[in-house]
């Protein structure tokens, strides 16, 4: 707010943005922070190294996030919090069918990855790992009425005789991610094998779905024991 | 060596241990940092902590393990070793049945875990995540050639059309510690769901094994379409 009144009156204070429109530069600031962090892990990034991966100065940083753990915040609202806006609503317009919904749940996390290619590994660091900076962040913003819906929507499939009764409903989603946000996060591990040197993000996610797609299925056995009883 | 004609003489010299046998004495150190290390992060553990977890000054650590660099080659030649091995012995037995080779990988997988419950945890922390202190050990020590017997196992069987073509074969490995070892080092986050809280490893093992096993088959229809192929 101060800074666009500041942009109309032209007048200019220091520590304060000017040549780059404020919503730009806070936006190229939270890239890089974003990007540092998940190569270099939050704890080894200073504040003054995101600052010259933009080309300004640390105060730009103290201007648009105030403290470091406010820009974390930041970065869990606005950038993990699109990844799960984006889940969210492939759960919440799943229409009762579970095989589209993990279908699309697929789709929806290898195309997250697209735009941001940082988030698998910022994501294994300081999510998954224990001590990781932006779990308990995550934690408390874990929509766990939109997680009871996605095993509601697999365990009604499971009653109806449509989906493999062996298994565990609400552990599903966590699959999902173990075969998707898992393997791109260690992806330099596997690329040391020839044999899969070659594989690009498409080529995981048409292997997890085939697995989750066919993995749900009721064989043709299982279908004629559940009807009879 | 040393300290073994040591304890035969029965002659005392500083900074050697005497009143434990020198093995439990060194099996305790590793039992430390390992737990340390995956609780904690090998760059946040100082080795005097690992000592006085043992009751012993951190001289013992420099006596068995020389250096903090000597004791991360031992946790992963001994402790990480004896994880490659176990699934390594898996692959190599698996008699040319690509699903009697992923049901044992699960069990395997598992089973190394509960005897080494701080496994998953350091796993994701200091191998998974970019720049953990034991990835590029372990990667020289990928078994190149057991990986290779397993997607050949698993490509074998969607040749003679009893495995889902829509799988990568080598990629399955992947997806096999994505449905084990992630989600058992990211249990403190899925537990924060209510429907998940009372899931222990044992049901994590057996939804695994359903989907894999399940994801694996070939459906009815798609064996006809092979055949007459």
């Amino acid at each position: 707010m101060g800074a666009m009144s500041e942009r109309k009156t032209g007048i200019r204070r220091r520590g304060r943005p000017v040549a780059t429109a404020d919503g730009e530069l806070r936006e190229r600031l939270l890239n890089a922070a974003t990007e540092l962090f998940a190569e270099q892990g939050i704890a080894a990034t200073p504040m003054s190294q995101i600052a010259a991966h933009v080309g300004v100065t640390s105060a730009m940083i103290h201007y648009y996030f105030k403290t470091r753990e406010r820009l974390l915040d930041v970065i869990v609202e606005e950038r993990l919090g699109q990844f799960i806006a984006t889940v969210s609503e492939g759960i919440d317009g799943a229409d009762d069918d579970p095989f589209g919904m993990v279908q699309d749940l697929v789709t929806r996390i290898v195309g997250t990855v697209e735009q941001m290619p940082w988030l698998p590994s910022l994501w294994i660091k300081e999510i998954a790992s224990d001590g990781g900076q932006l779990r308990e962040r995550l934690i408390e913003r874990l929509p766990l009425n939109v997680h009871k819906r996605f095993g509601a929507c697999v365990a009604a499939g499971q009653k109806r005789g449509e989906v493999n009764p062996g298994l565990h409903p609400y552990l599903l989603f966590v699959s999902i991610m173990g075969l998707t946000m898992f393997p791109l996060a260690v992806s330099k591990i596997w690329k040391q094998f020839p044999t899969l040197k070659a594989l690009g993000n498409r080529g995981v996610a048409e292997h997890a779905t085939a697995l989750l797609l066919h993995g749900m299925t009721v064989s043709g056995a299982e279908k004629k024991t559940r009807k009879s009883v």
